[in-house]
């Protein structure tokens, strides 16, 4: 089976060839990828996967490589090491390359079957609102239809006043498991992303019986990307730099060593519940500076812009419309 | 494309139409079906969607009837008309029967996107706990992976003590949208199903820092059945009895009349928050006579059989194992 030639997508074969090695060499060994979910610009609804040669680089489209692999991370993250071990080709083969201008980047990860969220989860977070450290991960909840893009829009709704904003190391399931042990617990995570868990604080603190889940999950309260940067291409998890920026200004900078249950320790617990499963997203919890826990407290308004970072990952930036 | 004729199967073409007819007559007006998902026993992991020639009666294997047809309800479901249009006329034909027998009969859904909970939403129920009605609903979720079969085992997980019944009316979305009407809401409703809301009480009220999400969402906490009876097929959904028997004693016995917030209402308040998508299961919160009010409390225990009953629309008896 061929792929057809798309207008949108520019393919190159040869030239990219050294482009290529440099990107490998300035980090990526092993299964060091960062995976994308892309739409060609006009090129409709159609969802395609590709590996970045290097952050905010030109990517390699996957199912141009292999027509046999499939259109979305998560279902390549169903086919365990076989998947990965592809895309590791696709971005050796240095072909089927798409111009970044050309594309749209898309959430890594749209409609897993769970999106799992710890609150609470940063020292310094607990010590800005006097609250004591948690003993034990306090979990709850988004819906998967909260995900929205890495640059795309946060729709500020007409039913809260506080809507906030949350830097959070975000990881990604890679492999299915149950009452899994810390001790093998990274053996099921894919990689990390970055994300933005957008909070409105009316209905989290005054409303729905004290439930957070509405505040949570209004569309777009998920923005998530910019890539699935993959376990191998990142150093230590728990040892990187996280700001949150609000129109330009730094309102968050901590590092992730803050946080309290490490990805392991969160693995464990929550699969102590659930089987975990291929694609499903934990966010890590946020470090302090907060909007709601300012003197006076601020909140995101129209117009406002908010950058998320988090160091060899990447950063997403969504504006609030 | 031809469907291979598999051994469980035994397809009735002749025999079977007089007892469509009265199947039809006998309560199967417009859209009004049992749409239920199965495996033919011996047949591995393979789901089927089905139609129900009568509640307990055998099923007409759609994918058989049209080969372009989905596999599962959800996907059903989003066909719109198409879909279910082809539902009755699979159904009419009194072809590709499958013997009761020789399935086992799964979740109607699986794997939607959301399962939205409602809280304290039967009136007698608030009245036995002395809490006060709500003004507004109190929305909390389970992840899609607690949903089980209408007969499948409740699993005692050993981290909770106190595992406790809840009888619940659910509802599946048939139709996508944000910000609904409450005058055009149920013209997004699929069917109506029985649901057991099953609770870790200990994890509801003591642990979490009282998020409710983890006491509700351990895998197979969400008994689902016995089918997805179309909404033109229940006379009036807001009074049906409902009932809930452990080993045969009766412990709740209520009316959905007793409703605070009914389905129009429920959709027209969630689709403020999120954008509904075909499949979404909504439980739509349990009356008096759960385990954790009882003097002395009184929780499940491996070996017992409980079994959710709602008129017109069935009952799901599971065991906890």
């Amino acid at each position: 089976m061929r792929i057809p030639l798309r207008s949108c997508c520019i393919f190159r074969s040869f030239i990219s060839q050294k482009q290529t090695l440099d990107t490998q060499r300035r980090g990526l060994s092993g299964a060091a990828m960062r995976l994308v979910q892309f739409r060609c610009r006009g090129d409709g609804d159609d969802v395609r996967v590709g590996v970045e040669q290097g952050q905010g680089l030109n990517v390699v489209d996957l199912k141009a490589f292999d027509s046999s692999m499939p259109s979305t991370v998560r279902e390549l993250l169903q086919l365990g090491d076989k998947g990965l071990e592809c895309a590791q080709r696709a971005l050796a083969s240095g072909k089927f390359v798409v111009e970044r201008a050309n594309i749209q980047l898309l959430s890594p990860i749209l409609a897993p079957e769970k999106v799992v969220c710890v609150g609470m989860n940063y020292r310094d977070h607990c010590l800005e609102q006097n609250a004591p450290i948690p003993e034990e991960p306090i979990i709850f909840s988004k819906f998967p239809s909260a995900i929205t893009g890495p640059y795309d829009h946060i729709i500020l709704p007409t039913e809260s006043q506080e809507v906030d904003w949350e830097v959070e190391l975000a990881f990604v399931i890679g492999r299915r498991g149950k009452h899994i042990k810390e001790s093998d617990a990274l053996s099921h995570v894919a990689g990390f992303a970055v994300a933005n868990d957008v909070s409105a604080r009316d209905w989290q603190f005054k409303r729905n019986g004290k439930q957070w889940l509405l505040s949570k999950t209004f569309d777009s309260f998920c923005p998530l990307g910019p890539a699935l940067v993959t376990i191998d291409a990142v150093k230590d998890p728990h040892n990187l730099g996280i700001r949150c920026l609000v129109n330009g200004d730094t309102v968050q900078s901590s590092n992730t060593s803050q946080m309290i249950f490490k990805t392991a320790e969160l693995i464990a617990w929550v699969s102590k519940f659930v089987t975990l499963t291929p694609g499903d997203v934990f966010l890590t919890g946020t470090p302090p500076g907060v909007g709601v826990f300012r003197n006076p407290p601020v909140f995101l308004k129209r117009g406002d812009t908010v950058e998320c970072q988090i160091d060899q990952i990447g950063s997403i930036i969504n504006k609030v419309v």
